[in-house]
């Protein structure tokens, strides 16, 4: 870890705990000279969400914590809480941890899209299915705008890297580590990542499938936090909204906005919006999980190739199909659907 | 002024100096303690474009020089040329301008949407012109999106306040000064600012209409401007992709892109985004200039109340037009002929 990893990482966890004290661990002390984070030791039995999914591990209130972590994180990180002028402070700040932003360019919008050494799949089961990718013109015209946004829009601090090797669980606790790519970008890209990666965890379900615990209802506990993650934030985001509509944001000035029918029209606009830069950015986070250069424990340890590249080959389908075809869903809903159809 | 104008608008008259040095006046020397610009005197016969458009002078080459500033200036400061790395750098440095951004986000996208004492228009002709424009949900929703994207979108660096009183002409050199606002922004609203100028100077051509000189002709000359504005500065900005496709830029990255079709492909969606983000920001600098705090010559100069609330009304009526609708024109010739129809 570079120097500068390590002060984005310690400014994120302490703007974030400051936010949502609950889900993020405490940062005691940070030296810049030493590149040191002293922060609360998360104890046992604390382990990495990924390793619960892969054993099947069910999180009742995993749903409920993330949606608050991320209402929180991105609402008061934005302008629909805070002033341009704190906003581009902020915004000139983490432009300092460009190296770790280009390394996410690379891997999540670049490198599935072309020939690259770092590539790797399943092969040669999901060798047409690599070739594919990088030459579906509609994928790469997608990928190119998700691409653009994550480059140049600064929206809120985002986690920058919010997979579900990125939380650590207990049945009652949820909290949220590493956010040494932190940066003011899309909003999309952090629920996306979450929301994709459990994805990531239902599609490999099959994989861990043995005699006597065929895994069918903790798939089904899989979609059903997919479906509540989105509900959850939804509500806990619109109600801050609510909550601060006649604060201090810029974003939708009180004296234009704060009539109940344009109120209404404007949030069911942005919550729209923000759904399908979700969908967009989990998509895209799916993909180079499978043809990409660094993959997934949920497939990874899957040990029988060809199992592995079906369960592979469904979540890479459903992936495409959220990409390319994102605007036509409009709920979440719809997307348990398509996730049911494609693994029926 | 306060110094920190000076400094940005130092900065950005250098860069962009550099990158389109026909139209931009050399700075000879800053002095940042002092707040001092030494720069090229624009010597006469240059006067202030707004002025030549209200006396009725047609300069052959506008449309050709602006589209060549335009087309340099954003294109070379965008990630079409740009690695992630130094984009990053310089939207940093230009976070500082913020007063500047605040006093247009004020100006621009609020002020004119709710009952605010810098407003006025011309009164009692435009009273309820102005009022549905305050009640007018759906454009308040439109202007929202654009606030946000003129907040949010760091794409390229531009002036900010490209109106015609931001450029100096004579029949053969066009010069474009005073880039105080200049930031990291959306490419939209400087071209929007531009043609959206010559659309509010087109509809005030009847206010100077005199005996012996009904403008008609200069009203076409106008209207072509606007159409080879875009026309040009689509041409000329596409060259540059095309001339730059294997270059450092990062937004599309040669081995992923640089097949033909695909390239169009890309291409179109970029210019189609472009183009309404042009229309939308040019509506909303019209709308501000009616019934907003600081109007133009172009109609203040129009001395008889009646004639100037309908040369405002035409225009305003264009503007809504086009901030509602944006999304479904799809060329130039397109809002000429709306032009056109509103104002027969």
């Amino acid at each position: 870890m570079t120097k500068e990893r390590a002060y984005f990482e310690a400014l994120a966890l302490k703007e974030h705990g400051k936010l949502c004290p609950d889900h993020v661990p405490e940062v005691y002390h940070f030296d810049r000279t030493m590149s040191l984070i002293g922060m609360r030791y998360l104890e046992p039995p604390h382990i990495i969400l990924r390793k619960g999914l892969i054993a099947g591990i069910k999180y009742p209130l995993l749903a409920e914590h993330m949606s608050e972590f991320m209402a929180k994180t991105l609402f008061y990180t934005s302008l629909l809480y805070r002033t341009t002028t704190e906003h581009k402070r902020n915004v000139a700040e983490f432009c300092g941890n460009v190296e770790l932003c280009r390394l996410t360019e690379q891997v999540v919008f670049s490198d599935p899209y072309k020939v690259s050494k770092f590539n790797h799949w399943t092969s040669p089961y999901l060798d047409r299915d690599a070739e594919a990718v990088r030459e579906d013109n509609t994928l790469k015209l997608e990928v190119a705008g998700l691409k653009s946004m994550f480059c140049e829009r600064a929206q809120a601090l985002i986690h920058g890297d919010l997979h579900t090797g990125s939380v650590m669980v207990t049945p009652n606790s949820t909290q949220v580590i590493d956010p040494e790519f932190a940066f003011y970008g899309p909003m999309g890209f952090d629920i996306g990542a979450f929301v994709g990666n459990l994805i990531l965890a239902f599609f490999a379900q099959d994989g861990h499938a043995a005699e006597g615990n065929d895994r069918k209802e903790y798939k089904e506990w899989i979609l059903r936090t997919i479906e509540e993650t989105w509900t959850l934030f939804h509500q806990k985001f619109t109600a801050l909204w609510h909550q601060h509509k006649d604060g201090s944001g810029e974003a939708y000035l009180p004296e234009i906005y704060n009539k109940p029918e344009l109120q209404q029209l404007v949030q069911e606009k942005f919550m729209k919006d923000l759904f399908h830069d979700t969908l967009g950015f989990g998509a895209a986070k799916m993909i180079r999980r499978i043809v990409g250069v660094a993959h997934v424990e949920d497939f990874e340890s899957i040990k029988d190739d060809s199992k592995r590249a079906t369960c592979e080959r469904q979540a890479l389908e459903l992936a495409k199909l959220l990409l390319k075809e994102r605007r036509n869903f409009q709920a979440i809903t719809e997307v348990v659907s398509a996730i049911r159809k494609l693994h029926a």
